[in-house]
């Protein structure tokens, strides 16, 4: 298995926190030492970083939780390898550019028959089930859609076809995002909380570090993280059912 | 005018000399203060930086001046803005995937009427000329070849055809890579060396830093620096003509 974590925010808002919280599991409280990645979208462009050494020990890791990046979509994954070679190229999160909008996508769980799904457009560069479910939804969205659909429901509603397709095939956990929104598929394990005014304190599960959101955020603040299992300690996370597929944008919940 | 770097080589070796000469002229001995980039190819996949603020001041930039990381090819560029605001999503260099390899392409120079060039599968996700340059490039290359040429000398030859084309819109000095080889268009100013045994010492240009290559290498590397103008004092640079059209592998001179 590995860890998933993503981020929406009304404004940009740095990760250090979470991604902390996450780094640990990298190798140290959890198994997943098979790299790791953290990709932000600042405007319409992304910040990659990824390593194939375990985060816990990873000096760019070290460097993404000091630094603080601030931006309003992150999605992040720790890998514990079970398709593919332990390399840069099988590192999630995968990025690729559809009608000039660069899309992400990082996955936990295992695809069955899932390279039996013919490609279009889009090749992986590497050799995971993960990258080619990504170049196969990608692919399909390109050929239903060879210009954005007018109303965004539209696009969801395929991205949640194609999502429910995938999930048939085994586990698949997901997210997925356009620099605009978020996107959740849960098959097995995923949950999110949203945090808004009053803020309050919250304590992370693997790392002796809390924070107390009050000193970090304005009143109009509202953040969504969404991860494999809750981060936290002394807040109350959503769990997502199996087959449930949710949309944030902006930290707001919208399907 | 924009600042390329770029690099082949026959083992992984670290930029960071290299790399520090260029980050001087990003705002310290250079006007070139509008951001910067570098794309590594590890294996087939490939390791990004950018910012939008100047290389000499910027944290990141830092990072990559210190951390060797190692590469056999390796493209930077530093931006002095003439066409696109000054934003992420338009620091070169610019990447994105064809057959299943990550084409990585940096520019510099201006190009007229070029947006009007038709574009296939690839969308600029920014708005400088440069990056529209290179999905019209991608594009062309996608459509003439749907699957990679067998003869790497017929792709090549198409690369340089394309080149050409696009150097009669303007300036068009050129670094471009699919994790294999190197390409280089000159259209006014460009310039590469070849370091390998025996080595000797370097002097850098813009910093007051020199290494001796002799205890940084072994007797077989062969490492070759193209850039827009020379970065060291004490070596013999081969300068590019008008036209020039050259392909590096493994830091050897293919064409």
């Amino acid at each position: 298995m590995c860890e998933l974590l993503g981020m929406s925010a009304n404004v940009p808002t740095d990760i250090c926190f979470s991604f902390t919280g996450l780094m640990e599991r990298g190798g140290k409280t959890g198994p997943h030492a098979d790299g790791w990645g953290i990709v932000f979208y600042e405007g319409a462009a992304v910040r990659e970083f990824r390593d194939s050494t375990p985060s816990c020990h990873s000096e760019i890791a070290q460097l993404v939780s000091h630094y603080p990046i601030k931006s309003c979509n992150v999605i992040s994954h720790i890998r514990q390898a079970n398709s593919g070679a332990i390399c840069l190229e099988n590192t999630h999160p995968f990025v690729r550019e559809l009608w000039g909008r660069q899309w992400t996508f990082a996955h936990n769980g295992q695809l069955k028959g899932v390279k039996r799904l013919p490609l279009g457009c889009y090749r992986p560069v590497g050799t995971t089930d993960s990258e080619h479910a990504f170049c196969w939804l990608l692919g399909q969205l390109r050929e239903r859609f060879p210009k954005p659909p007018r109303r965004p429901q539209t696009l969801w509603r395929e991205i949640r076809r194609l999502c429910e397709q995938l999930g048939a095939m085994g586990v698949f956990n997901m997210l997925f995002c356009d620099a605009r929104q978020l996107y959740c598929y849960c098959s097995t394990r995923l949950c999110w909380l949203t945090r808004k005014a009053p803020f309050s304190m919250a304590e992370l599960k693997d790392a002796e570090l809390s924070v107390d959101f009050r000193n970090e955020t304005t009143p109009g603040d509202v953040v969504t993280v969404i991860a494999t299992s809750p981060l936290t300690e002394n807040e109350q996370w959503n769990p997502m059912k199996a087959g449930e597929f949710r949309v944030f944008r902006d930290g707001v919940l919208l399907l």
